[in-house]
């Protein structure tokens, strides 16, 4: 903890006053100083890409926003200018420069954000605000898969996994297969909409073909990175299943594409950030109608003082979501 | 009721004993002989295109089906051939022949029908199965749309309507408007999940403009056939909404292409029957979820010889489906 | 012709100097004043919305062009905060101000427009680049419905309309069956790719019919607006049709829905403007690739005082392309 | 060489005349009997897959063909009822048998096949009705991915390869890239109308960056099956790009699955067979609308009784599509 100049709000900016934080498993990656942070992260930086709070400032040029009023942000700041944000993809822009990472970030009293990244809360609690970047992954992932009806396996049962579930459900799966090794995520899982909550292992493969008439899984979400899990995704969707990949593997996983992927038909989407903004809109859209509720997701809350408490709840594995209570 | 040959099964048909059978309002336009039916309708002719029943006899082709399986069955019967039929269009193949219709129907003991139009029932009682004609067709109108997170206004809940609330409430709507100007039929809604079940007029507008945040409905299922429907669907949809054309008017409408089409950017989708079979399996997969229950939307059973009952309770317009038990 | 001040360049604005203007059907509207120029125009204005120049001037929150480049605009200003806005579908924007429509426009020495909505020309002539408007509306049209292997039906060949047949043609459809009253139009539509170029009549549907292997066409392009045109679009699609709908009828049309859409299983879409930015990527990418050279439809080049003959070349129902050349 | 039996034509097949049949790389690794082979071949048994020819008897329940059609045919016979099958999917049922390799096939005077797997020729000639199943290969990974105005790599220009050049170019690509390591094919490629045609290596990054602004290429049809244009598939693609994977690699492939898909937000789709009948109803189109001409492709002709010239010549690496005359 140390002191840190207010950051100045440009004129295209709006200065917020952060009230809740998310901490996110990269943060934990920057804590621990591994070689991703070490070559991607030049310190010294506030980190923090997940938050909510208050405008307490408007740039001179911004004309959508006022003081007084409770926002998040999206956290990936985009050129505006490529091929990729000119139709609808900011979110595989190659020039991204994301807050807590490439820039300050929210794990401070103050953070300035360009007006365009910013989204008013409009009634959600800044609690529910501070965790909507990782919530648009979850988003993300499941509504590019075609939902109702389908039997979708969500593999890796951490927050992103556990929101995925709930939208799963929340969008009409038929049943929504929820797999992890650990049985406190596990109850996470069950109580976010799961039909079946199941360690890895045959029972998985026996509940995807029971609830699936013996076709195997419409959709799969591989949310764990784990190279088995991999596997297991490409294993157990359907012959011309779709198959989400958010989970990062941290090495090359051999594939054997004729048998794996080719002979079945599937099609498998590599899922990076939040659709800008189709993927916010969804997630107001789904917690505003009520179906979906994000809260039992958010195991942990702790003062920003309490830093490392916050990084050995992540660090046990046995966490949900974790805020951070800055501004409150 | 006069007694007719039990019908012959041909080696690609299985013969289903008819246990239940829907009746729809295509069946009261026949027993009321107006200009349509007298224009379609070669009689004598067993009526009636919504049944499921119990496999008693399998054609020496037939394969897939063995006596005593529960069934119900796809009405319209296709050329197999036409482009239509060949690229998972069936549903609008030009050589469509309708059971009921141009063919011998349910209302009856017995019935015949070709193995591929048949479906499994694996659980779903038979008094549902008689219903996944009309169901479908909800289905159909319902799914083609992309549902999650949309604002959904129904118009007209009749049977059709209701089912229409259920399903997209079950997709995860963000909101289902449903519109009638029959109070019971609105409280069917009600019971279906719509958000909100008004008359026609100001209300509704105020209701779809308040959940969609001052945008307009993202999908319109236009079920009743009033000509002032189809302009409020064009109207009430937002720019770039989807519009949801199953009702047939009764006579041409004269609408303002450009400004109630055009300068909106509508998607406007005449839908037409269950697409083969797409359809059907999303229908198997919602019931079997138990996201979505159509059993509110029975409000009558009758036996077979209570036929006068059965148009009557139609007519009154306050019924939701109406049910025949036949061989039960 | 009258002097007028040298607009201003804002900070997030580009000064062009004009080189190039195409003069559209919406010009003549309003230099004859009808009902709806005097409804919408508020004079004194400069008209124009399409063209292309030489930048000369560059705001200071500009980054990205510099004075010399080449350059076109997207002549709709949207709002960047809307839905639709923020959802890729910036053409259905409802804050939409159009150039020399609702602000000052192009048919002039100079003209201001936000950065945001230049594209460069990268090597594609001023005289092409003052037509990418009206283009835009046909590549808008053509490429948001399937057209490779498809068989085209283009109702009027007015610019837009063999723009359209141009498109297709380069696209890979079957057959593009270009439909126009005036033999000069039906000319430059097979000088651009037509596979036939007919008058309305019995013989436009036996050319549908025989290239369609009696299917009747898989996609209709109405860009004339005549109601009966509007008719024989829904007519000669073949069941499950795509009717694309871009010609602007002047009064309320009497459509039979039941049979002329709902039967059939069509989908009809609005076509508005230019998909911001997609249409105008998918463009440059045509012009480059040569397969496509709208260079034919270009039939009349006037310096700016000669307008008088540019609204009567245009009066005349003969030109294809009118262009003023301005600042060369 | 040995005569067998006329096969029997069942009451649902016609019994077909062969004039033309096509040999592919899965006839030769037959011939060699490797590893694949003996694991899935019984011998003795008539191989090839791909022919044409006429209809010389028709089953006595087949009522949509007659005696003296000349005809091609789908070589993978479906089992119809399962739920690839039902939704439009055949081509990734799972108990497809295929000819040639499961039951008998082509390379013979006559073959007996299901009246649903017949497509008519109507015109095409029996030559290019013979090499219509590879060309479906193609056509089939072509026209999934969305080709008008985008920059598209083809690796691997063997025949299936070449089709898809000119498929690419006849659908509107703004460039078609073709990579192969072999000159003769290369020269192929540009006769099928390449924008380039190169040899793997840095040439072909410079292409594809100089021709998509230096996006990278829209999409990617992986052909080859070769580990190294794996990886150069997933590189050169653009963010957000699509690939296209038809060529099988021999072993797994190590793949960094988060830098090389997931970080660039790729769709990578498992091509297998042609879509039933959607694909047949394009190619079908595409040879009538004579935009694309497949003929450049076809480099051998020989006597069935030349079989071991023909394989020599696809051993050889040089040939493009090798040709059997049988019952011309």
């Amino acid at each position: 903890m140390r002191d840190v100049p207010k950051p100045e709000c440009g004129s295209a900016d709006v200065l917020i006053k952060v009230r809740h934080a998310g901490v996110c498993g990269t943060d934990l990656h920057i804590a621990e100083w591994d070689a991703w942070a070490q070559g991607r992260i030049k310190p010294p930086l506030v980190l923090g890409h997940e938050f909510a709070g208050e405008i307490v400032e408007v740039g001179a040029a911004v004309t959508e926003f006022k003081t007084g009023e409770l926002v998040t942000a999206e956290g990936h700041i985009i050129c505006g200018h490529c091929l990729q944000c000119r139709t609808g993809n900011g979110h595989i822009c190659q020039k991204t420069r994301i807050i807590g990472v490439d820039r300050a970030g929210a794990f401070a009293e103050f953070i300035a954000m360009p007006a365009t990244n910013v989204m008013r809360l409009d009634g959600i609690p800044t609690e529910i605000g501070a965790i909507m970047d990782p919530m648009g992954n979850a988003f993300h992932t499941v509504l590019t898969a075609e939902i109702p009806g389908s039997v979708v396996l969500i593999q890796g049962c951490g927050p992103i996994g556990c929101f995925a579930v709930g939208i799963a459900a929340a969008a009409g799966a038929r049943a929504v297969i929820a797999v992890d090794v650990n049985p406190k995520r596990l109850a996470l899982a069950t109580k976010m909409g799961a039909t079946r909550a199941l360690r890895p292992g045959a029972e998985v493969e026996a509940a995807v073909m029971e609830l699936s008439e013996g076709n195997g899984a419409d959709v799969v979400c591989e949310m764990s990175g784990a190279p088995a899990a991999l596997h297991e995704a490409f294993r157990l969707g359907r012959s011309g299943a779709r198959i989400q990949l958010l989970g990062l593997p941290s090495a090359a996983v051999p594939v054997d594409f004729a048998t794996e992927v080719i002979f079945k038909g599937l099609t498998v989407y590599g899922v990076i950030g939040r659709k800008m903004y189709e993927t916010w809109h969804q997630m107001q859209r789904f917690l505003r109608s009520g179906r979906f509720d994000p809260t039992p997701v958010i195991t942990h809350r702790f003062k920003l003082e309490r830093i490392d408490d916050v990084l050995r709840a992540i660090k046990s594995g046995d966490a949900g979501k974790v805020i951070m209570e800055i501004g409150t």
